[in-house]
């Protein structure tokens, strides 16, 4: 380095610009109302703006700052706006910040207990807590034959549910994957069609749904008899509680019953809908639970806590870790020789994993339980007014039922008018997702950013009014 | 929640917390020489100091900054010690730790360009600027016919190469994944065999190595075609540049030129090595780079920027997308329908997308290219003059070349001496990695510490010197 340059590794540059950063987010967030929803940008703008070249000098920490003013906010949408309807929710919050902060601070390593036992043991502890907060099996504790261990993303952990399901069934069967079968909702996520892809699975049924976006149990039960008729081995059954499309729900109990009398891996996808488990009134959804082997929830959907962290359990962590562990000898350890600790290394794909539960941990004991649940309760209560308001407008239909905090809606005068009404919407000041489904047009609603208040929903009330 | 509980939304109190945390990081990373470099903790010890259940009632941010204190920094080895000489490095830089926290703050999810496209031209065009930086080939701009991408760990760039390999084999040779066979070196790391087993493959060679713990190309050639002559399909060949054990380096022309002879996918691991080719005297050992079909080299290790940040560069994006997309309606938008931008969603597992190319921008800003180099250099001729010391005394002898910055070593008294010699430095201020390779022990001595400075390098020699 020049003696000219300034030192990237000074301490005190750090803490200067560090403090602005703390209260540029600060003012980020509070003035995101200034702001419109989704910046207008072109393909290719935001790279306009940068050089051809990285630099040869190094610059100081302080002009990192106009960045995010000149290059990033004029080319980013603002999921943390407060006008924010689209896909989900990516919630974000104060505590999570800080402990994504105080993450890369420290820089550790979790990969094994044995280099950094506080991001294992604070990661077990925390998903143990979230098995109480959320009622799902006791049997799910890392204290039991299961345990929890955070992915990035749901597409994560349903894709290492997809391998290891592969491998019981090779086991046990001595099929290959190219013969397996996957089942799971027309309405699932698309990371259940990619994961089977990925995976090497040879089949995939995205089954019919009902007038609720749901499969019946008699279409998977017939569609499971089709493929062992055919010779094919049914391997996997996904059942989506809140679909992304309609956050509709699959009968867990019907699903699990029919993978046990099959001999099929059954796994829950409840990416979105798994936060609303804090609270009693949701859990009949899950109930079936216990005949699940896997299970995905997103904390970083709507928990208010930052992408990445995905919750993925298992009732049994055996076949998990059967399918994921190698052992080079850089990696070994007396502590993991002794069986004594949990190597989160064999629990996914990746080696290396930062310290998300932190951020994890904080959200929740700054909210505290209740808390979360007074805001899920909150957002649920602003889809039901809105949901109320769709219901009693001629001009509306119902698309789908509200069942957590999503509202599906299109206008009566079809597909061409609900586009439209959409569009209309996102060109003023809010920012929510056309789709479709079975062939029709619907907007869907998605209530949850961590800085919407009613005076928002309200807004939007009379702007699809307005608008209509 | 009850109107006596902190409001976790209170911007004040970010601000307030946000910058004690930010003065608390500067205080733990210019402090951490007077810690040990891993802390005394036995399995449990963390859980034991948090409580059994979630709490209830939420806490103000104020009270966190204890949890590290109490629970975090008891248990966790510091990874950012100037006398952490294990593993390989996970360097963090004030520059780093800044972009992580902006990208926290901001809370934007980048799957599609349209989500938020800084999140995607920032991403592609700092990748562009590092295939200048580190001279691999041109056509792996995002311009050209290929691109790069930020995975989560070179984990997961290998086992998206060998998914893609898998499927493009499938399709030229009918084959399923059960016949294929994956060929690296038996140096390789972890992540070859671990993504063969994920991504289904029926058959992995792990290749004997030679004196200098690289693989031969007759090697190769020979396994290869034992395995056609056997009725397998040879699919998928690995070259380490710097392997985990000893960075040993494979021949890339070589192994480039049968792959193209046999028809293989070819894929280049320079996870740890990939940032030494900033500089010109280390580009030789990737000579034939124009012909690997995929590369990965973790940001995250020896570039200054904190975990997760690992590259993944392929030659021609088509098979990667091909294999990788699924467009489901909730997804589409005019941008990706006019095929104008690029949708990291499609390059790999992972559907969300944190803005992990800020922390990278700022790095190369903070640092300069000319500042990067001289980091790499000087923690280069930390090793060389440890090489000399080791090379220089009888009780020792080199385990392998030292070609980047690890230096690999034994003590002459066989196996026992070697690893009490570890055990003892790591009793004693330092930390190393005890490792071992055709059946021998030898120390790992892994420099690129961002804090580590020409003292403690002196220091650790004196302390060999003095335990051995």
């Amino acid at each position: 380095m020049t003696h000219s340059a300034p030192d990237p590794l000074d301490l005190d540059a750090f803490r200067e610009t560090g403090h602005q950063l703390i209260d540029w987010i600060a003012d980020y967030l509070g003035g995101l109302e200034s702001r419109p929803v989704v910046e207008a940008t072109s393909p290719g703008d935001v790279r306009a703006k940068l050089p051809d070249r990285a630099p040869e000098q190094g610059k100081a920490l302080s002009g990192l700052l106009a960045d995010l003013d000149e290059v990033v906010v004029p080319g980013i949408s603002h999921w943390q706006h407060p006008n924010w309807f689209a896909y989900f929710p990516a919630m974000s919050s104060p505590p999570a910040i800080l402990g994504e902060l105080a993450a890369a601070g420290l820089g550790v390593q979790g990969m094994l207990w044995s280099t950094s036992p506080a991001v294992t043991e604070v990661e077990s502890h925390v998903l143990d807590w979230l098995v109480d907060l959320t009622g799902v099996p006791q049997d799910w504790k890392t204290t039991g034959p299961g345990g929890g261990v955070l992915q990035m993303s749901a597409s994560d952990s349903t894709h290492t549910a997809l391998v290891v399901a592969r491998e019981v069934c090779r086991k046990r069967t001595g099929a290959g994957a190219e013969q397996m079968v996957v089942y799971t909702s027309s309405q699932a996520h698309s990371s259940l069609e990619k994961g089977a892809n990925v995976a090497g699975f040879g089949h995939i049924r995205l089954l019919d749904v009902d007038q609720n976006f749901a499969v019946e149990p008699a279409t998977l039960r017939s569609a499971i008899e089709d493929d062992l008729a055919a010779g094919l081995t049914p391997a996997f059954v996904c059942a989506a509680v809140g679909t992304t499309g309609t956050t509709a729900v699959d009968p867990v109990r019907a699903f699990g019953e029919l993978a046990s009398e099959f001999r099929l891996w059954f796994h829950v996808d409840a990416a979105y809908a798994g936060a609303a488990m804090l609270c009693d009134e949701f859990r009949h959804h899950q109930d079936g639970l216990e005949l699940a082997h896997s299970y995905t929830f997103n904390a970083h959907k709507w928990l208010a806590t930052n992408f990445d962290c995905s919750i993925f359990w298992v009732a049994d962590r055996t076949p998990l870790i059967e399918t994921m562990s190698i052992v080079p000898p850089y990696l070994r350890n007396a502590a993991t020789d002794a069986g004594e600790v949990i190597d989160y290394r064999d629990w996914h794909v990746p080696l290396g994993r930062r310290f998300r539960a932190l951020k994890l941990w904080w959200v929740l004991k700054a909210f505290g339980a209740e808390g979360l649940r007074a805001m899920i309760r909150r957002h649920v209560g602003y889809a039901k007014s809105l949901t109320r308001f769709v219901e009693s407008d001629p001009r509306f239909e119902l698309f789908a039922p509200t069942t957590f905090a999503l509202v599906c809606f299109r206008h009566r005068d079809g597909d061409e008018a609900t586009r439209a009404l959409a569009a209309s919407m996102n060109a003023n000041g809010v920012y929510v997702t056309p789709s479709e489904a079975n062939g029709q047009a619907f907007i869907r609603v998605s209530i949850g950013s961590t800085w919407t208040e009613d005076r928002h929903v309200d807004q939007l009330q009379a702007l699809i009014d307005r608008l209509a």
